[in-house]
């Protein structure tokens, strides 16, 4: 059975658990996964500053589990220190966002993400470019800019069909692993594709551990090698 | 049992029964796998009239298996009529083009694609462009410009190399259905990641069939809906 190490690059235990959860059910029968979060970092990562102070307990994490699992999984939709994380790591890593807005491109021409706060509008805007999939992007719809919903869905739910309205939306992707979950029940009410981070970044890492592919170790990711 | 066709859009017998073995093989305990091909079009796609040939064979190949498939899989790598397929399926249709270079994304910065011929060079850079991918590809290298060489794994080692040397490739995108099943050895030999269609584009359409994920019907592939 594969083992699968998912990276929470926050301190929050509640979303840990979470997604621990998500990931046990989704992945089953094909690999062991164990959720770790970050002692020393912030609960929640929105800022490029919350990303650094999550860098060394996620470098430490990597360098001590390097040989007891076949992948990792970095379980923040921001993608924090996700290059780094691929240059020190021997073993294959996905992040969360890079694999559900790639995800979303085949499922249709352009996607909305649903973040959780209007502050991380503009990181997810740069990350989706940094990806080269800027034109994809119509647009990213927070969470917090609903008034009124209290439930989790709800507020997905309004979000999408504004996105869908007037961003032109074709595919949803769930831009917090805070979301976890939710997507099945979302895409029955709005009748797009809802991509899920957790549930996209497990199965493209899972597809890479089956294909033997592990991150390219010249140019780039090379390192001091 | 999930249930996948795979759609060869040529007519090469020889071709089909490769893909039908390495995908059987690589498929085993997740999915029940059938490769057909397209009896009227001709034995290689290469050029759009190729791939206009194949048009009809494909689309009463989907139309006549919606029901008694869970996915379908375009296996040939320039991902011929693809936009059609999604556009007349109710199931997922992941293209083997689409699926390896985005995945060749999340595994380096640049990417070579080994194409069969010189003539199908233009095809695909203006595919990866389509794709918003056209930064990430370094080159596209044909096997039909070495001399020399007899064997299929030996001619793509020689332009793998050059592709390092020579365009700072750091992963290796396999550009043909053909070259099915080589991708594990070759990785040995050369030392980076190579991406193979068939495996790619089956690990992309069992996750999304695990996620419950389908075309979005709105917009571009809404057809007349």
């Amino acid at each position: 059975m594969k083992r699968i190490l998912i990276i929470n690059p926050n301190s929050s235990e509640e979303m840990t658990r979470d997604i621990q959860d998500f990931a046990t059910l989704y992945a089953e029968n094909e690999a062991e996964v164990v959720t770790a979060k970050i002692e020393d970092a912030p609960k929640f990562i929105e800022t490029y500053q919350d990303e650094a102070q999550a860098a060394p307990g996620m470098t430490r994490l990597i360098q001590k589990n390097q040989k007891h699992y076949d992948g990792f999984l970095v379980a923040c939709h921001s993608d924090p220190n996700l290059d780094l994380m691929k240059e020190i790591s021997h073993k294959p890593v996905v992040g969360i966002g890079e694999s559900s807005m790639h995800s979303a491109c085949l499922l249709g021409d352009r996607f909305t993400v649903i973040s959780a706060t209007t502050g991380s509008i503009p990181n997810k805007e740069a990350l989706a470019r940094k990806y080269n999939l800027g034109k994809q992007l119509t647009s990213v719809r927070p969470l917090d800019s609903v008034t009124g919903a209290v439930d989790k869905l709800d507020l997905c739910e309004r979000v999408s069909r504004d996105a869908i309205d007037e961003d032109g939306a074709e595919v949803i992707v769930l831009g917090c692993a805070d979301l976890v979950g939710t997507s099945f029940e979302l895409q029955g009410r709005i009748g797009l594709p809802v991509v899920d981070g957790i549930a996209s970044g497990l199965s493209t890492l899972l597809g890479f551990i089956n294909q033997a592919l592990f991150i390219s170790k010249v140019r780039r990711y090379g390192g001091h090698v």
